[in-house]
């Protein structure tokens, strides 16, 4: 009667077994996301930016929810640190969580009117993302930024309108540390 | 800029921060969900039988979320382990995931012809719960069963059903074992 189930190792943040897969962004898959093009241009088009694991039961379906753990491995082009492409959601109003896995960085949350505010993302940190709101994580630490996420499985991603715009604000090193650039 | 957050601590299982709830069911409020019910009224009601944690930021809308954390404690009624009350979602199409953080126990899951199938949670382990699947969280073993939630904040509850027939099985022990009881 037992029946066998996913795992998902919330030390390591690593998902395994039937209905889940990986995607991956490497730089070449990056480009008009960092502010420095020529840069990321010079550097290994191979290099891998962050991977996606996601657990799929039940596909695009109202009602039902997708499970992932998202790895932003540590780097920059230029000073701007490593980070997602970011994305509204196609549906609005769907929202979503994330919680820090392990590494150190940054969530950045854009509503509609472009208005930023960003949450420390750490081992331990819970975030709701709520609908309407553009979310972007930056790894601003020396190892992989590991986060765990749930969302609405019929939410999607609208990716399209921060390839267009971006976010209104970058994270970049200076100093060593990170700081806030208006766009 | 950078804003407070809830903290998750996935290690431990425990909610803390701003939005975070608390709820408890001991023996006293769990009247006809054990087979022995002689016995329940015999035991202490204040015993404490599972808590329930929840991160609600958003309220019950569509497309919103809640997280949670489960903690049940270990015990028996009788031959029969401590669990949860379990439920439907009142909006039936609306899914969950659960994840094992600490301990060992079972997931019940009934669809609505009754049909139960089961699945074991432990650290590490990760559940996708359908829609239209009752749910219920039974503690096999020595320590609390903690176990992490994400579920749509628009499902809702429907505890009724499960009240009036309950789950068509049980789990009890028999030498030490857990067994599955037919109802």
């Amino acid at each position: 009667m037992l029946q066998k189930t996913a795992l998902f190792d919330s030390l390591q943040g690593k998902l395994t077994g039937d209905h889940v897969s990986r995607s991956r962004r490497s730089l070449g898959d990056l480009s008009n996301v960092f502010l420095n093009e020529e840069e990321r241009l010079r550097m290994n088009p191979d290099q891998h930016v962050y991977e996606v694991e996601m657990h799929d039961s039940c596909g695009e379906v109202e009602g039902g929810l997708f499970f992932g753990v998202s790895h932003v491995h540590p780097g920059k082009v230029g000073d701007e640190y490593f980070m997602t492409k970011g994305h509204f959601h196609q549906k609005r109003n769907r929202a979503e969580y994330y919680w820090g896995i392990s590494g150190e960085g940054l969530l950045l949350l854009m509503d509609e009117a472009r208005v930023c505010r960003v949450e420390k993302v750490f081992p331990g940190s819970l975030h709701f993302i709520a609908g309407h709101i553009a979310h972007r994580l930056v790894n601003t630490g020396s190892s992989s930024l590991v986060v765990g996420a749930c969302w609405p499985s019929d939410a999607g991603h609208d990716y399209e309108s921060i390839q267009k715009d971006g976010f209104s604000i970058r994270v970049m090193e200076k100093n060593g540390e990170p700081v806030f650039v208006k766009q």
